[in-house]
């Protein structure tokens, strides 16, 4: 199932609820991340697309794909590397990447983005389906410059607008046989499959949640392909993967 | 003035109060982090002190104080290097710090902490005081072998309890001329001035507001003096900063 978020009119007081997406068309769901969603046929108008979620955390991990790893001169270790992006950097499908006036070099890269579903810590590999509600398409958008001068990377990653998410959550798949790519102006610039990560969703589930509690909506990032490339004033920039969806996303000036 | 966010019996209906804390008594405040708070001369009973807030990012600077940067090797830029805890790690005063059981070597960190009175970007240093609730004592705990290791900092610094804030926001001082002391088991072991810091308050709160929208609550971790040590289970570490109070939190052992 694929699952919106999305602005309406009003659904029982509500203008931001959950909807099914099929089809092209848009169907209320009730229930909601913990719980589990509920099919209605009632159907809805969606008039925006919101991010999916909410986030009080965004957790990704780097250096996920050997190639990449070898692009950026990354070392890559038995463990996962972890770090944050802030809830303030995430933006919808069809929202605005806003390139800062301060860069100079800014990439994208398509990442498959895991959504949890409920509160949970230490969970096993074998468990962790349990607490994932779905997939969705991230852009883990990133400066390079500051990359590299800073060392750590939440300045790099973590300007306002520079984790586009959506634009649907989708349950019930197997995420570890997922071509994603990343497509600039229509020009496919970035092409990967989630089987080559070095750690796969389960066991970054467990990795993560042994450091932290997660919460419902919190994003696990799961790391970029190799193939990443520069973004420009006035692109537009989609994050395609199989069975989810596409995240279109176009850059713009910072005016301030 | 001295600002507590307790736990009361109820008071107008909410058991979640911000108090002035004055020699020994807790006054009920009107008003809020982002309009300011109102005294009145209700005492109020705390059951228990919260954390003073519940941010939702707390943003660190690395290497802000030029010894502490020599001791653990770190270069030393001209503009501030930063990175996240996760609002998961906040806890507050007489609270526990939870000692991972995969950690070796963990530190304390006495830094000095700005909370963020209301939602701002790009604020100008010279704006900064206008965005300032006020300040509190935190612990920045770090674990160093994970630090080392993987390079990025957020498992090192990322686990539940290694946040430790409070135990007052002290608002309307200078807080660019303050002792901080973490003590261990009542021995000094780390001392230091916050005028000897690389990037003051005000410079830190343009730095970051220039990459990322802030939000009331949201707090400002301003860098550890040079002095850090070990704790280990069963020790108390108190983090000391003049006219703000000590912040106090036994270590122990996780249990899973």
């Amino acid at each position: 199932m694929l699952i919106a978020r999305i602005l309406t009119d009003g659904l029982d007081g509500k203008r931001i609820i959950y909807a099914e997406y099929n089809d092209g068309k848009y169907f209320a769901l009730k229930g909601g991340l913990s719980g589990g969603f509920v099919k209605t046929s009632k159907t809805v108008e969606a008039k925006k697309i919101l991010p999916p979620v909410k986030p009080s955390k965004i957790i990704a991990l780097g250096a996920n794909y050997v190639k990449h790893a070898e692009e950026l001169k990354l070392n890559v270790g038995k463990e996962p590397v972890i770090f944050l992006k802030p809830p303030t950097s995430v933006i919808g499908h069809g929202d605005d990447i806003v390139y800062p006036a301060c860069a100079s070099k800014v990439d994208y890269e398509a990442e498959l983005a895991v959504i949890i579903s409920r509160k949970c810590r230490n969970v096993k590999r074998g468990d962790a389906h349990r607490v994932i509600a779905g997939y969705t398409c991230a852009n883990d958008v990133s400066e390079r410059v500051f990359q590299k001068q800073d060392g750590q990377w939440l300045r790099a990653k973590g300007f306002d607008t520079f984790c586009p998410l959506g634009p649907f959550i989708a349950s019930g798949i197997d995420a570890h046989d997922l071509e994603l790519k990343a497509i600039v102006n229509g020009e496919i610039r970035q092409r990967g499959n989630t089987r080559d990560m070095l750690h796969g969703v389960f066991e970054a589930i467990e990795f993560v949640s042994g450091v932290m509690t997660l919460y419902p909506g919190d994003v696990i990032l799961t790391g970029t392909p190799d193939g990443i490339g520069e973004i420009h004033i006035g692109d537009t920039v989609e994050i395609e993967i199989a069975n989810i969806g596409a995240l279109q996303n176009k850059v713009v000036k910072e005016i301030r």
